[in-house]
């Protein structure tokens, strides 16, 4: 039995977490097969360095699989998995962050490629979605690095990790929020440089990709409300404690 | 003295909240003045119906004063004005609102009519910003209605009112939200309506409408901050008891 099925049904206050926690995957699913989709149907998928126009096609793949997706479950980790231990969620957590990371960074590279090696090559960030989703990039890689040293290094006092929670948590919902309204500036990029005008006529390339920022929306709607409902609260579990004596790792 | 600086001084959680307060605020005017200039300055003023593309500016102006600086505002009502009575604060709240929604409505009209009345008519509601603009419009009309009817009209049970608030809160944030990357997606799109490749270049007039981009954020940030910090809550005051009692108005 998956751990987030363990326990919690005797808890009248996770009635609903369930079914929301089930919903906000299937969104987060649907909206990567969207984006794939929309890719290798519309844009002609993807490609290496030697053909930028099919390079840059990473870019929007990568970052809703990364800046979205595992960013998302990342934040949600806590309390979808709430009988596993907190030094094993801690991990967790700083592992999938780790992997939303990795792929930003490639998402990145291609689209720096895609603007640097095109025959004419396109200056970049000069776009609002240029400023605003490297500014979420930036908040969510100092995130990681004061986290990782205040919560995961040891040496950190528990009353500075303790003061320091309420920020972490509202920094690293505003960078996953401000990573889905870029994303939804990028789409609006994309759509209007790759249809031109036909945009306006609605093509199932437009709806598909349209379709794609409204899941974006819903996704991290669902994320938000699950990690910040106090009723969802993961509770400290007893082998919390024996860690936190340092007896038993 | 504003009623904001009235008691707050001597309590220690409150310590920042006038700084943040009056920072959000000089955000929120700073936004409201370089979109005015942005239309002013570069896109040719605003104008009437016998002029759609005219028309169409008022669009940014309104919605910027309405549903960004407005919405926010009338969220931030309880905790700026701590010191006013309840009842006193609902009724801000709900006017702020209505002033929010009116501007919207005209700010709606004037971008429908700038579609239908142009010689050649361009239709309407094909972009992602118009899908999750107007799913922002619909939820905060929704929330007004349900809002009015459960905590200023008489008769609802004050257990059902506290059973609500967490999603009026919840959905009051997620409009507010929404209204802001939407404009970001209207800014990006109108951006590149109106510059075309020139953008790129980051002309004086795109770094303006970029930097309004950012204080949206910005604003957005600093009002969801101001809202859900515990710290920043507001008390009750005796004078809500008194009302609640009926004995007095």
């Amino acid at each position: 039995m998956l751990p987030i099925f363990n326990k919690m049904d005797t808890d009248p206050a996770m009635a609903n977490f369930k079914v929301l926690y089930v919903l906000t995957q299937l969104c987060g699913l649907t909206m990567i097969v969207l984006m794939g989709s929309w890719v290798g149907v519309h844009m002609g998928g993807v490609g290496g360095t030697d053909n930028p126009a099919l390079e840059f096609n990473w870019h929007p793949l990568l970052m809703t699989i990364g800046l979205i997706f595992l960013y998302g479950n990342a934040i949600l980790v806590y309390r979808g998995f709430r009988t596993m231990r907190k030094k094993t969620l801690k991990v967790t957590h700083a592992a999938l962050h780790m992997g939303a990371f990795i792929l930003t960074v490639i998402a990145l590279k291609t689209v720096f490629d895609s603007h640097n090696l095109a025959k004419t090559p396109i200056p970049n960030m000069y776009s609002l979605h240029s400023w605003l989703g490297l500014s979420a990039v930036l908040i969510f890689s100092l995130q990681y690095v004061i986290g990782f040293t205040a919560y995961l290094a040891p040496g950190a006092k528990e009353s500075f990790r303790a003061a320091l929670m309420p920020l972490h948590v509202y920094f690293g919902l505003f960078g996953f929020v401000l990573s889905i309204a870029s994303a939804c500036m990028g789409i609006t990029e994309k759509a209007i440089f790759a249809l031109g005008s036909s945009y306006s006529q609605l093509p199932s390339s437009a709806v598909m990709v349209n379709l794609c920022g409204v899941l974006f929306v819903v996704f991290g709607g669902l994320v938000v409300y699950l990690a910040t409902n106090p009723a969802y609260k993961r509770k400290p579990i007893p082998e919390d404690t024996v860690l936190l004596t340092g007896s038993a790792e």
